[in-house]
């Protein structure tokens, strides 16, 4: 039997830290004894914990210890971080440390330094002379740069939740069934985009084909219009059906203005075919070839397009970024400064994007498959929510809510 | 190798039913040769075809014939058919012959009499005096009735494609899936709707809980103050959600104006326990304790409503048919005259619905879940539409498209 | 600003009730204030803690207490439960307490009585001579029975998690998705089966059609045969699938040994017409008419089978609980000394059943639709374990698993 | 009233042509009068049909007669095809004619021209001097490039239903649903591999990351012993899944052979790193830091590796096509010559390889999802089958199946 004590700070109890510790220890098989503990009487207080650990064998424990890390677990010992090379560009060092998507500070010379961006997946490499501490990708290592290794002198920094007030986004693992009501927390979920909006947030739109495909495309284009998307990311089929509806009046052949008659693709590669003539979307929108649509929306409104490739793309159209590496340097550079994120229709696109949000990020989920969901937003625990429902309804009526709400302030400003 | 010759007569290929003969008999590796073929030159001809039926065995090929006749195959020989008595209440003779829903004749004494109603999976009664042919279910039996056996004498004429206009309905196995438009779609579904209330059609819904629960329930009002509506068919839990809402505006517990708040079963209960007290849905809103919901306005529009139970029901509330073969009885008897049924998020209901239709009910099914809607639409191949979608936005969006057809309606009688 | 003091005892923090209730305190934008908290210092210690809880109105104060108290917070005032006489038959006095599937005290002349069976959406009873509490349903009151109303005098003690050892049962809110692999899982659970079997336990199978019709039938027979089954519940579709194959050895008609061949209902039909000619399945096990299959086994190794009916039944066969209230009472009066639950298949049947079992049942759900694990196994949240894939290949491995172990037995035994 | 004169020729009722035809005529408002009709009298025999259409206008009439033309119509005008020079590098002329995935030919100087490969969603383009037509996508085309334009001078001709005898592929439509048998389906495909691996013919093999988690790949490394594939086509995350199982014995962190723990994508990280130290699959296993498992089968036996990115993936690993494009230049290629094609647990990847089929490639799909199994195989509907169930266990009984198959085959030769 062999034993380590940890610490536990802040709002360990109804963040949920504390019971995620001692879960983890009895789910392991390990046990525990509290050796102190403080909590903090109010809301606004701190909590603090000192807990021995204790495991049949002293790998048994190391293992366990680390999980307990990530929950936001402190071993007293304080030591500085471990480096090693890079043996080759594009190789860690054998033993690095795999990050979360938490806050985390290395010990550097006594000294602790946050690592940036909070990205999970990611190995930590160290510029001694900067005193900095990156988050990295293999594509970002190059041969002899130094990089974290084992466990030694890291600290994770859970979120917690927020002491004062109760947004939508607070409630824990929150998703919305298929066989609930939605109306409330779509106007709440308004609510909370027009602050965001006022306090300067920047909102990125992750969408699926779907979306330009049932008809939720004018929606969209309402909600560019009032100024709610900053940021759109899509892949190349996306930007090709809202292309074709605005060109030929149909999606995959099939005119959704009449009730039947199943369709075919020749429309879809024609309105390639006039993008690529064209030179891309904005070159379109400019020579008037495209008039209408999401995309002409975002030309229009200055919203930022990255749209990326699939293997089961046509075209694709120019502007398109067809190296999946590449279109995962460019998300994570538009991603930097986002504050709200919403999900609508793509489990591939969503769960690439949530791969790389930062856990304070505010993050919706729509889509009709209920799992998706659920993965889609389960590293944001304390900020996210989804809903299981078609995405045309739930946009309808966020932008109905949205717009209802810029009818007031319009005539209040008026009156004023 | 043993043959025998079948005749098919109508609009025999482009309602499928040559193509499906052949298809069944090379799939159960029997062999066909077309003695003679008369195909209808123009849309409204009849057409007709002789094939000689070839298979191994003569059991093989019994087996065979008696599949084509399902799909309205006739064998030159014209017997009479066979009959034998019921051996007890509720037990049919060996070897009793099973319907389909299609329309069905037995030749008794060398006339043709038609089965009625057209019910699937029934067996056939005679009654010699009156010359009548009943399709009775298991419980319908008495020892010593008559009962058709074999499978001589008897004739499928299978429903046949419309020769004049092609109506939304008049499509092979459609459906809409999810990530395809649908607005067309619905509107064309509205227009039907209306000639059907012109017409004097009787129109059924069948509803299921997520309909009450997810905020469908006001657009279903208004559908029922339009007078779309003759009959309801659902279980005793949709209208107690509807009666929950009703009486205490929660839904399960939660108040759907509200973001959140995990609710509970408490309000469900103390709504039975409110039903019955009052002695039932119509007394409920009699003594003015139920003022306003779904079931209300069936009351109050005279809706014809039959409830019934199932394995998972708290209480239930009074009127509702807790003997599920007594509530089959009372659904087949109601569904007698039927002309369109609307199945709504509800897969139990709609499958024990549309296992008691005439193939030539008209039928629209909505679920978000594809498969079901596939199930409940596959015995009405050229009478039925499904679409996967939630029911709330097509519920709304249809109940719009009829209240300004309405609109329009009543502008034009106000200007002549 | 009002406010109440609560106390919690037990292991309020690994079982998650202190989070559960700071998370509901915070949640509905209330606040706290911990008087008092001694937390265990090893796994096996009993934690305490005193909270004072405020809220803006008294109305949100009680609805708020009221929920915590479902959490197991007690509220320092100890009056009797008050009661009210039934006004009718069927019905309870308004406020009626509806009680949760958690342990439930309540106070009588100052002494506590527990409430019997733990079962949820109830009220509760009293027999005041007797001094006894019981859960009761609306069908079993009588007028002028003593309901206990409002919340005072009632005490719920949350299942807490184990302090010793830790099962595949004791991990919080486990499910296996699709794309998980189960293997560990199934064996641990035969493990887990076996000591349950060792210990005296009994052991219900709730299982849908699906489980007949796909080929699982066989694996079920091993583990009736192996003596692992003590009730089975389905209904009578499962029971007439089983019987049509062991009958005409196909599956709605498909013979499942050919590839293919679109079946009908018609051995459907026959295997009911046999049954109720031979007058139910024990009669039909007798007279040497079934002589193979679930059913079979069933009969011949003294398995308690109950049959409920559904909506969408034909016939049903003898024996058939046709009445679901009837049915219920059945149900429950069998589940009453159950130990373990296995669900496979069926969520209409898997729901009914969790809604009666007590929160120590231990119970397995096995379905391929993810949102059908969720629902039937929320209930039971430290002792309930989901598994998202087919049920064939699941009761394959859990049979094969369980036979080895009982050939290694053997082999042991014969050895000694 | 405008009208046009079509013709059809080959098994045109039971391929389901001359249904589709007149089905199309009508849904689309149209009407029609057959000529001449000669309908084969056996199995063998051709039919030949001669059919008047007439639409309102000539627009309607053009749209409909370029549908009917893709179901194998052909209007009696032969005229040569009509071309365009491309005006750029990757863009083609306006008005390209759209191939589907039947054989198609062109009519040039009076003489047909197959067009190769028959490869859907394509432009066609020909090369004079060598006779040559071909199936050309967007980064295939050159300015200057001669393309197909209009729909004048093609010919279509759909897959038709073999005339001697009847394998499991050439059902139509056929798919089997999560609670249909399936054992008889999958012997029966292992006899028609067997059968295919006689002939010589080449078999591919689509996985997507579940077969490698969810304990498939011990199946389908005996697959891969067999010899049963030829090709295997898969994301980078289906790799590393092996990989990580193979170095470390987990998969996403968490020990299959272990009930629980729930674990973490450190593990994952490290096998791309030690890939990507080894320099890639085939390097590591021949450095035998890659000693068992799925890609090490492949790698053993001579399994053709294709590897593509997504925009989730980490890594990659070495190998990896990043670049959309160039992956399904490879893919094609690839293709090129497969006979039968697997497609298991994977959307993506199933439909980016069904798109690139020839409609005689026969096609097996297998997801727990249903609605991705349709749209796999819904442009093979004579070749392809479906069935919705989990992969491990599928896997497990082919190859079972197949290994019986082989073991008797052994037998048989070691006696003569």
């Amino acid at each position: 039997m062999v034993s380590e004590t940890i610490e536990l700070r802040g709002h360990i109890i109804d963040s949920l830290i504390l019971p995620k510790v001692l879960d983890q220890i009895l789910t392991r098989g390990a046990n525990f004894k509290i050796g102190e503990i403080k909590i903090g009487k109010k809301r606004a207080d701190q909590s603090f914990a000192r807990i021995e650990v204790s495991a049949e064998t002293s790998e048994a424990l190391d293992e366990l210890i680390l999980r307990l890390r990530q929950h936001g677990a402190e071993v007293e010992e304080r030591a500085d971080v471990q480096l090693a090379l890079s043996p080759a560009d594009g190789v860690f060092p054998d033993n690095f440390y795999v990050t979360t998507n938490q806050q985390t500070f290395v010990r550097l010379n006594g000294r602790e330094v946050e690592v940036e961006p909070a990205m999970m997946d990611s190995a930590i490499m160290l510029d001694r002379n900067k005193r900095r501490a990156r988050a990295v990708k293999f594509f970002d290592v190059k041969k002899g740069d130094e990089i974290v290794v084992g466990h030694q002198g890291i600290r994770v920094v859970p979120v917690q939740r927020s002491t004062s007030g109760t947004d939508i986004f607070q409630f824990i693992n929150t998703s919305i069934a298929a066989d609930e009501p939605k109306s409330a927390v779509i106007r709440e979920l308004a609510r909370e985009l027009q602050r965001t909006r006022g306090a300067g947030g920047k909102i990125a739109l992750v969408a699926g084909p779907a979306v330009a495909r049932t008809g939720a495309g004018e929606h969209l284009e309402r909600l560019i219009e009032l100024r709610y998307i900053d940021l759109l990311f899509a892949g190349n089929a996306f930007a090709v059906y809202d292309i074709e509806r605005s060109l030929f009046g149909t999606s995959l052949g099939v005119d959704p203005d009449r009730a039947f008659g199943k369709g075919g693709h020749e429309n879809h590669l024609r309105a390639i075919n006039a993008l690529r003539r064209a030179g891309g979307v904005a070159a379109a929108v400019e020579k008037k070839i495209l008039k209408s649509g999401i995309m002409h929306a975002c030309v229009r409104h200055q919203v930022d397009i990255v749209l990326t490739g699939s293997i089961r793309d046509e075209g694709p159209i120019p502007g398109v970024a067809t190296d999946v590496i590449e279109a995962q340097k460019i998300m994570r550079d538009k991603l930097a400064d986002v504050t709200d994120v919403l999900l609508l229709g793509t489990v591939q696109h969503s769960l690439a994007v949530a791969a790389m949000l930062a856990p304070t990020v505010r993050t919706v989920c729509v889509d009709i498959d209920g799992s998706a969901v659920e993965k889609a937003i389960e590293h944001q625990p304390l900020q996210s929510i989804g809903l299981v429902t078609d995405v045309e309804p739930f946009l309808r009526e966020l932008v109905d809510s949205l717009a209802s709400a810029a009818g007031k302030t319009e005539n209040r400003n008026r009156k004023t």
